[in-house]
Parts: structure tokens; sequence; C-alpha cells
């Protein structure tokens, strides 16, 4: 299963959309030595001495700079953080020109998160320097959709021949695209579950099972994956009330028993307790959220190191 | 006087309530030695190397920050900085679920502000990595009382059998609470002195003397300690006008002939010049304001060494 | 031309206005040994390990505040970034106290963005720490400065002798000031072109030539500097709009050819495209806007490691 033989050629990380099978296993199982430094009491690798590595967030986000940036760090990269508001984005530059600035200043990769969908293949098509996905708009999010599978993968034994829900706005959420390419290449059934407003039949024609009953949905299910509500969306003509969402689609101790009885609950984080998912569900045994949290670092330090490390990816493997 | 036969057992410092004289002492000890790190040429001790610290701040705060997260650079920590606008807090995530994923993700130790008392004591009892409180509300803030015990010790030989007067606005002041827990476990006379809206004659039930009198109460004081006024306080029943609280308040040159002719002025800053503390004492020889802020650099380090080294405390002191 | 006879003395970096020709050559050959470090696989050196450099920025800026936290970073300096958003600034302490709390907390260097007007000059003479001004008001920003000359010498092959034209909004402009007292002592011709209001006569006395016709004033120069044009200027007695003044002064593939043939096209950034510069020409050959940012960092390590190396500098550079 160990992808040995891989040869790593890309530049960049985009979207689980342009990575082959073997890429992703690939990634999958560099993560799994970065999990043995995270283990370590000096958890410090010189790895990505002397390479610097920008966060550019025009969106904000706890979760996904923190862990990229304690990534980059644990392996020696120097890290900067730009967010919109201290920037010059202000000033009216636009993106690509503060993207060709910082590579100008000899950075070596970027970590671009936007509202805009594609933004970050379009930089990257531009420069030279690595350009790393960490969400843009609606359309992908590939460091959360690998975390995922590793938490998967780790749980339920395998990663491929499952049979995986997705539950929610998935319309809007790029954790769902992420997941659901890097899934279908390896040959899982994926359902994407929700009232119509955010599930459209069209959906079908990338691969995925669409169920507008969250019983049919995750019946049989090994693993229940539940998205943010984004609360903003709601009343306006999404859906009617948070209530109302809740009482049809949210996961709780009830709803939870229509899935098999060993299945795994995720979700890609912040919660909202109550709504989309239920405390009590949140906190048990059942759900492995802040596994994918932790398995988080250890992919973005895969991540990081595939692609800054260069040709002696294979020489430090040995 | 020197404390070396304690073994520190906490996993947290949440305030100076909890501390005993002896680990109070122990800091403050440690604390010396990493005063000498800071004279160096090269000021860079591998100690914490391969550790993480976040700083998660809801409250603004320039010295508290900077100090904590100068602290842990010169340890050899990688430090990430969390702020509240550019984080996931927006979105609705409680806080222990923020510090819950940060836990996750292999960080060793948390440095927490706040607006809400006794919020770092909560997390603390829910997380396993380490917790600093770094001001919760109108509680505590114990690095600033140990630095501020540390500058009296080192400025009058001693930290034990001395009067202090804290003077100001103590009902809202964490930095009053802290110090006056510490100084009376090191057997200290501690007065409050303030206007009656400021300091309740409850307080006198923590242990301090209460006046309503600035000549009252810093006669015959070895210190002075002043506090911050929060101006937006000001004409909201606390106190009519800025005028009318520093004419009967504020330390001048003047007024602070009523202390010992050798008493030090302490303020934990930022200061309002003019207002609670008079332009010209605050840049005079009896004021102490700037090495307390030196030796704050030096009691985080001493705070961060001696709960993230473990039990390799005893061996690297000899 | 290399000035290896001179040793230092300057404590920090103000302006160029201060700065002697050896001193501005020698800062340029320190520079040109950094950019072998950018060109190096693990860009890090260990010059500065153990120093401290605090970047404090009360204006936003991406490339500045980017480009010395990088510089200080490849030279293992600890770096700490405040910005006044998150800072006591909203708590009324005046920026002296604010610095003087910063070097008690013995930081080496501090690096000051102010809107006022000689505030680095200020805080220098109040502190012992170094003081870099990356911009105060209207006054000066001379590492801008720096990295414009070893541009100019590296693609002119001389940075003695040119005529430069300065083309836009001089009256506000720190980089035009800078620029123009460092080219003056380097004895090149300096022409400051733009509307009346934005280039007044009297700035002849400085030593330019002031031009308020774009043809007149670029002809025959050999560099061509573009300022950006502040868009929250116009229409405020300063200019009607912005299309009338890309009519008359927008430098273009037409505007162009009234300078040298080999003309170079500079600019500070963050550009304007399309008002002060247009887009074809920011991206043609003649541009050298990027190799302005990229020296930008080696120029930024060169103040770093000449304020902070101390006397040092003689044998570590032999």
């Amino acid at each position: 299963m160990k992808q040995d033989n891989l040869i790593w050629q890309k530049k960049d990380l985009l979207g689980t959309y342009d990575l082959t099978r073997e890429e992703i296993l690939y990634l999958l199982d560099t993560a799994k030595s970065m999990e043995e430094v995270l283990e370590r009491d000096v958890k410090k690798v010189p790895t990505l001495r002397g390479k610097s590595v920008v966060t550019l967030f025009y969106e904000p986000s706890t979760r996904t700079r923190t862990s990229f940036e304690l990534a980059a760090k644990i392996l020696s990269s120097d890290t900067i953080n730009i967010s919109v508001q201290a920037s010059s984005a202000t000033k009216g530059e636009t993106i690509l020109d503060t993207v060709k600035n910082i590579e100008a200043m000899s950075v070596d990769c970027i970590i671009v998160r936007h509202s805009m969908s594609g933004i970050s293949e379009f930089i990257a098509r531009e420069c030279k320097l690595s350009v790393i996905n960490a969400g843009d708009g609606s359309h992908e999010h590939p460091s959360q959709a690998l975390l995922d599978l590793l938490t998967i993968r780790d749980f339920k034994g395998r990663i491929e021949g499952l049979k995986i829900a997705i539950v929610g706005d998935v319309l809007h959420s790029r954790v769902a695209r992420s997941n659901l390419f890097a899934l279908k290449k390896l040959n899982n059934t994926v359902n994407f579950v929700g009232p119509v407003t955010f599930v459209p039949k069209d959906f079908e024609q990338f691969g995925a099972k669409v169920y507008h009953s969250l019983e049919e949905g995750i019946e049989d299910v090994d693993v229940v994956m539940v998205l943010r509500l984004q609360k903003e969306r709601m009343g306006r003509c999404f859906y009617p009330s948070e209530r109302e969402y809740a009482s049809f689609f949210s996961i709780n101790t009830r709803t939870i028993k229509y899935a098999k009885e060993d299945a795994i609950v995720m979700h890609p984080g912040p919660v909202n307790r109550g709504l989309e998912i239920s405390s009590d569900l949140l906190d048990s045994d059942r759900s492995v959220v802040l596994d994918q949290v932790k398995k988080g670092v250890a992919v973005r330090m895969a991540i990081l190191y595939t692609l800054l490390s260069g040709g002696r990816i294979e020489d430090s493997h040995k």
C-alpha cells in the first residue's frame, strides 16, 4: 500500500480533483511518518530549515492558519502571516500583484485562503513558488479532505470501498467538494444529504448519490461527515430557520442510529453545537472531530514537506 | 532562601491564590537565573526547543502578549498568536472548543487573556495542556503579580514584612487581586487605597486594609503600586471626572511624600500620564516601572520553563 | 568602490538625509553579500541569533513589514509584530512609552512605521535600542531608497552621474524625499515631475529640478521612478479626477518614449494599475518593480546586520 515508487511532480496543492489515487495515498503515507514526529517530546525536525512559508488569508480562520503555521514551524521553516485587514488589499492592489511581491521576496510557498473560487489555481499558474489552497470560495479545501481521509483510514482500517455520508450545506461547501473528489478516486460511495436548497440533484453528475431525507441518506454508512451550517445563510431563501433545519437534519444520538452501529462522526469545525450536531454526540466516543484536528497538523506537514523538499523526498524517506 | 527542594507539581498557572509561599519563591528564584540569560549578547537557550506555545488573546494587549512571546522565543519554543478578531470566535465557536482544537494540534501551552473572570480555570480543568492565565476579567493576572514581587524584592532587598499600598480602581483590577494574594502569603501588609466606589470596605475580608484617603493609605509604606485608571469608567457612576480623581488620588511628587522616603513607585502599565500618576514622578528615580517590564520577561521565562520542562527542572538546575 | 574601511557608527537608520556617501555605499555593498544568501537553497545564516526585532506599525503595510520580518528571520533573529489595532495605542499610551516598554523587554531593534513625520528620530534620541524608520508620515523611508539605489546600480551599472525622474505625488511622498537625498549625495540629477499641487516649485531648494510637464520632465532620463497615487487625495483640491491625472502624468508605453531608450521603470508599490502606470508597461521588460522587491529583502538584511552586529562587522566580512 505504501507509495514508495512515486516521484512527486506537482509544484502546488490546489485541489483533490487534480490528484491521482497514488498521489493521495502518497500524501497519507507521508502524513503517517509526520504523526510520529508529533508524538516526540521535542517536536522539531530540520527538514525545511531555510525555507519560508507565507500564509495569506483573506478570510478569518483559527484552525487552518494555526495548523499550517504549526506544521511549518515543526519542520523548521520560517513563517510569515498576512491577513487581509492588516495588508495592502485595503490599498487596492490585485491579489496577483500581492503574491508576485511575496514571491519576489524569495518566499518558497504561499498558503492562500480567499472567498473567490479558483483563485489559487490562477495564482499558481502565474507564479513559480508553491501554492497551497487553504480554501477558495465554495471550490476546494484539499488539506481538509486529506486529513479527513487519513482519519477515516485510521479509524475504519481502510480508505477504499466505504460508504460515506456528507450532511448539510453541500452547495456552499468546499470541504464537501474536496472530499467527494478524493473519496471517489479511492472507490468509496459518497452520499450527499440535506434539503433541496443545499443539495441540488445535479450533484449526482459528480458521482455522489443525493438524498433529501436524513434517514435514507445515512442508512448503513460507515462515516457521517457533518458540515458546518453558515448561520448567515439561514432565512435567506436557503432554509426557514435554524430550528427547522435542526429538526430534520441535525445529527444526534437519535438520528445517528440510522447509520452503521460502528459509524464514526466527523466535522470540519468550527462546530455550531446543537445545530448541525448535538453536543452529547460531539463529545461521545463516536466523534473523531478532535482526531481530525490532530491529523490536520500531520497532513499539513506532509503537504509542505512534499512540495518544498523537492527531489530529495525519495532520499530522505530511506 | 533558594527553593531548591521543591518539585513543581502544577500543570497550570491560573492565579496567585492557589500558589504556596514556596511555589512563589521558587518562581522568583527561577526568574533570577532567567535574568542572567537576558544579559547575554546571544539571548537564546535551547530549553523549550520543540515545544509550542499559543497566545490566545480575546482582549488587546501589547506588553503582556509581547512579553510572553519574547520569553517563549528566547527559550526556543515555537509561538503562535491568535487574537480574537482574526479567529473563529466570530463564527460562534465556544472558547472551550477553540482551546480543545489548539490542544489537539499538539500544542504544549496556551496563554489566555479573556474578559470573563475564571475562564482560565475552567479551561485548565477540561484540558491536558498547560494553561497560563494572562488576565481573566477582574479576577487574576498572576504573571504580573510575580514580576511585581520580583521587582520589590530586588529593590527593597526582601519580599517579606513590607508595607505596600495599592492605589486606584481596586474593584476592577486583576493586578490588585493577584498582588494581594501573593503579598499576603509572604507576610506583607497591603493597603488598598481609593475612593469608596473603587475600594469597597468588604475587601478587608481578603486581608487588606482599606483607606479612602491617599495621605493615610500610603503613610509609611515601602511600595506604592499605582493602578491604571480605565478612562471609560469615568463619569459612569464610579467617579465624576478624571480631574476630580486626579486631585484626590494622583500619585505625584507632592503626594509621594506621605510614603517612606525610600518608597518605590510601581505601575503595571499602560500609564495615563498626568492622571493616576504624574509624568515627572514616573520619569524619576523612584519609579521602577520599566524595571517591572524588564523583569516581566524573566518571570514569564521562569513560568514557561517551570510548567513545560516538567520533571527535568531539578536536573537542569544543577 | 567597496567600502571596506568604513566602521559603522550609527545606532539607527532614520533617513538618507543623515547618511554619508560612504555609508550609503557601505550598505549597498553589504546588501550584495546578502543577495548571495538569498540565492542559496537553505536561506538561513546564524548572524543575529539571540537578537530580537520588533516591528511596530501604526499604518498597514504588507510589503515593508513582510520584507523586514523575512530579512530578520533569515538572519536568525527573533521577530515580534505589533500592529496598532491590537495594541495599547488604543488605550492612550504615548508612542514613546510603548517603545520604552519594548526596549525594557531586552529587544535589540525596533522597526517603526507611523503617520507622524519625524517620530522615529524622536524615539531614537530617547532610547538605546536601534530604531529603523520604515516610513514616518511624508518624511523619510530610507530602506526603500536604499533598495531603489541598489536596483539602479545593478541595472544601470553605476549609481553616480545618472539622471532620474521621480513622477507623481512628490509632496506627500517619503519615498521621493529619501531617494532625493540619497541620489544627490551620489551626484545624480533628480527631476521631480507632476502637477503643481503635487510638485511645489520650492522643492528645487532641496536640489531637485521641478517639471510640470511629463514630456520635459522625463526627457533623456535613465530611470523613471513612478510614485503611488493615493486615491483618497483625488478630488480633494489636489487633482480633479483619476482620469485627468492619468491623461497627463501616467507612465505608459507611449509616454515612456520621452525617456532614454534603455530607461528602466520603477515603482515602490503597491501599484494602481492603469492609473499612475499602465499595466502593459508594468509587466514589460523595462519594469524592474519586482527586482526592487527582491532587493528589498537583501537591503533590509544589510541594515539589520549593520546596526545589530556592531563592531563585529569588519571581522565577519573577512
